[in-house]
């Protein structure tokens, strides 16, 4: 996203946090203001808002939202809401670990304040973190952009799936992110978006944010990579995660998987881009990580139409998982961990950690 | 397609063919009555039917339907018809090698039966042929798929790509003819089928013909299958075919390449369905396979409804190619043949020819 961008994926307002309605994109560009963690939590589930580092920053705020409303007039009762509003954010959905990293870095800083605080002055301490946690994260992707830079040549087709761009972040994006330092650091580059079934964020997402920004890019159905690859279409595969494990196995969104295996049949990089908050260092290797599994219908309909037959149904595993033997690298913001990645990632994470 | 079914894929009538509509399945169940053969060479490139085999019915019918309306008086002005049948109707697809296959048996039965036709003898002669075309497919797929039964083991779990149904044959199906004989054989079965985009040949028909006889399916995106297969949730691929190459290289719908890479991945069974009339021992591999490529609006749109920004392009090859070497066997009429293909299909072509 640019700095002079017309949009945005979500941010604080005195009136409640506001999110860019991702179900309705392309066709239109509507806002919504919400009023309760309620609403933040079905936002979350329902994908008005998605992406992993944008959900963790949309638990932010829903946190922050309880602290701003909440009625209690003690820090007691503050933070009984807080809590309240950690729990229910905490059970939207499992897979992408940012979520609850968001949740405990909330948490924690309402453990820090509390000794000291009163009930506004808590309230206010939490929205202010909630803030930061959104400003980080573009800082965080542009840092992570700048650091991916080098594997994308000259001229580079790059093949992504699902979206990982600032509308799955606070802004610039993570994979989408080192797609934009490319191109400000004079790269010529073609995105080639998998449309990313079901829910289409590749057609509908990256495709938009990419137009919006003038950075040429294809949709391709989900099962063309293969073929591409074949011909010599495809330089560099990139894509974000929801949850990288301490072995370097990755959770991404479902069809992340097939296009590694791809990868390595045809000799092309495979790169993650992701935010240390998605490392999950207690989380030993993929088997550990939790795959949600959504509705059947949001595969046999769409925009209300049926697709099925009634009383068919579908399989919707909603992520998957790639080996860290498949991953050329993964990019983070503080440099690219390279195999063996329970080495590389436990050492980025402590320097992170003591920084 | 069981005897007792109660629909057909297309069928010759004194009005002319009819054809169901395979583009409003599984909503709508509307057969067309065709009157020229502009509107089937229109069928055929609409996807109102599809499918190898049955674009080889449709053509032979088409051409049939040229030889009914002709209103030459002499049997040159008939040729001459039937002959501008087959022109147009061989500018509709170019992948499917049993389109070629079909015009060149009308040519060839046209050839044999002009020195001795009347002009009414020749057009007789041409609507019986065409009904032969289509009677044969049906009696080519049933004995293909009883050749095939014995590679379904009991409680498998098939996964599918795209529709080699009934829905695109005259009947009983290449891929689910295999699973169809395998069922009549007693094997409890499971068919997993990917919805195939961007058609939806997978969720509309595939879903729709084995609802419809009973068998158990489950629609997947085409993006699922690596994970499920890595689940340990799949047993056997099984898929049709639009044109085998000498070597056994397979063009068949977009996204059946990755199948075959995820399945020797996983170490399972990759089969390929597919009468001899799909071989062509005249296209030495799959690079000298022509892929179509389709409209662009295929994939950016659906239904009516603009899926990705307006202005952003999406590839759209139609088939890829898996090469020989990803192929456990390939299934037909006349057994199934196995590495080395060169000389097992050679082999069965010739025993085809001699009979």
């Amino acid at each position: 996203m640019r700095d002079d961008a017309d949009w945005f994926t979500l941010l604080w307002t005195e009136d409640g946090p506001v999110l860019l309605d991702q179900r309705l994109l392309p066709g239109e560009e509507t806002y919504l203001t919400l009023h309760s963690v309620e609403e933040m939590a079905r936002a979350i589930e329902d994908l008005v808002i998605r992406g992993a580092p944008a959900i963790a920053c949309a638990a932010a705020l829903g946190i922050a939202l309880a602290a701003r409303r909440s009625e209690a007039t003690d820090v007691a009762g503050v933070v009984a809401d807080i809590e309240r509003a950690c729990e229910r954010l905490a059970v939207t959905r499992p897979t992408a670990v940012n979520l609850f990293w968001a949740i405990e870095r909330m948490r924690s800083c309402m453990r820090r304040a509390v000794p000291t605080a009163t009930a506004e002055s808590l309230r206010q301490t939490i929205v202010d973190e909630a803030l930061r946690v959104l400003e980080e994260d573009v800082v965080t992707n542009r840092t992570l952009g700048r650091a991916g830079v080098d594997i994308v040549p000259q001229g580079a087709r790059i093949l992504t799936h699902c979206n990982a761009g600032a509308l799955a972040t606070a802004g610039h994006g993570t994979a989408l992110g080192v797609v934009r330092s490319a191109v400000e650091a004079g790269r010529a580059v073609r995105v080639l978006a998998d449309e990313t079934r079901p829910f289409l964020q590749g057609s509908r997402l990256t495709a938009w944010e990419l137009a919006r920004d003038g950075i040429p890019v294809s949709v391709l159905t989900d099962s063309m990579a293969g073929h591409l690859m074949s011909r010599g279409e495809v330089d560099l595969v990139l894509v974000g995660a929801d949850r990288v494990a301490a072995n370097g196995d990755v959770a991404n969104k479902i069809g992340t998987y097939p296009l590694a295996v791809l990868a390595r049949e045809h000799g092309i990089p495979f790169y993650v881009a992701a935010p240390l908050s998605t490392v999950d260092l207690s989380t030993p290797d993929g088997a550990a990580i939790p795959i949600e599994e959504r509705r059947s219908e949001e595969v046999t309909e769409l925009a209300g139409t049926r697709l099925a037959p009634l009383g068919v149904e579908a399989w919707h595993p909603a992520f998957d998982v790639t080996p860290a033997r498949l991953v050329t690298g993964i990019i983070t913001e503080r440099g690219i961990a390279r195999a063996p990645y329970a080495e590389s990632l436990a050492a980025l994470c402590a320097e992170a950690s003591a920084s």
